[in-house]
């Protein structure tokens, strides 16, 4: 009978400032700065995010990504990283999505990588050259703002991860973390 | 019997890019330059607005505004506008609100007023020096992730409108445009 190689399951942590800080910022109106503007009708939570995208001559720009779901025990095959500019995702309804990232020093192991769950009303902002999953989303299609870097140069890296063990994602095992 | 002077309503015009032109861009997926990343699993829609936040030293900076809705019959008595940059506002679920705008060369007078409804999914980039009312949105205080600049240098001007005659917005007046 053939050795099974039994995946290795990212254990999910809740998003916060402290816990992702090794990645980038989490953009929320919670613990932020924030005053009142436009006489008193607009509270303004102020410049949540380093947006670092001027190298070799970069420039920032806003784009809309409309990202299929995942669901079940999800593989995760790849990770990407953008070595000239942060990103930034802000999901347009306020929905949980499933962070999946590792630092700059990466090297394309199981060690480092993490794996977070959203509330909702939080995007991040990955950090210049931190390694992530693309989207991960629950249930349907959804729509998010995307903040980062035009210009000139190849600014996306990829890493395939090594087949055995996989390395997975339990969608399944979200339940306790959902806020529905 | 005292002269009655009426109020100055603004007709509300719909959102697009062609009706919006004079003032900046209409932030949305809709006819927008695309195509399909991730291997397939998510499609970019790259590059919706001109962030030009340069000017003095400037840099982009990522805000979220959460602003009280408007109701009723609504008087514009005050409109802004930023001279050193662009403003993009989209709001973070997909609700419709009411822009009001007017262009670079306004001198504070009725004419050159514009008032436009957007569309669910829709949002707006501000040409930087561009004359608008603070936000209107509709029904319940929503949340709007905002780009624009931060940087030295005071970046906001304000304009107060005529007591008389009132320029008004006539928001009980939107129902053939509310998609709900």
């Amino acid at each position: 009978m053939a050795d099974i190689v039994l995946p290795i399951v990212l254990p999910f942590e809740p998003l916060t400032g402290e816990s992702f800080g090794a990645f980038g910022e989490v953009v929320e109106k919670r613990g932020s700065q924030h005053y009142t503007i436009n006489n008193g009708t607009c509270e303004r939570y102020h410049d949540l995010a380093t947006i670092d995208v001027a190298d070799v001559e970069g420039k920032p720009i806003v784009s809309i990504f409309s990202a299929d779901p995942v669901s079940g025990v999800f593989q995760v095959s790849e990770m990407e990283r953008h070595p000239l500019g942060s990103q930034l995702f802000f999901p347009l309804e306020p929905c949980q999505f499933v962070v999946v990232a590792a630092p700059e020093d990466w090297r394309g192991g199981v060690e480092g990588l993490r794996c977070f769950i959203t509330e909702p009303g939080q995007g991040v902002n990955y950090r210049k050259g931190v390694w992530h999953h693309p989207l991960l989303v629950l249930e349907q299609r959804s729509d998010f703002l995307v903040v980062d870097r035009g210009g000139p140069e190849s600014n996306c890296d990829l890493v395939q991860l090594p087949s055995e063990p996989r390395v997975v994602v339990d969608i399944e095992d979200l339940a306790d973390f959902l806020q529905t």
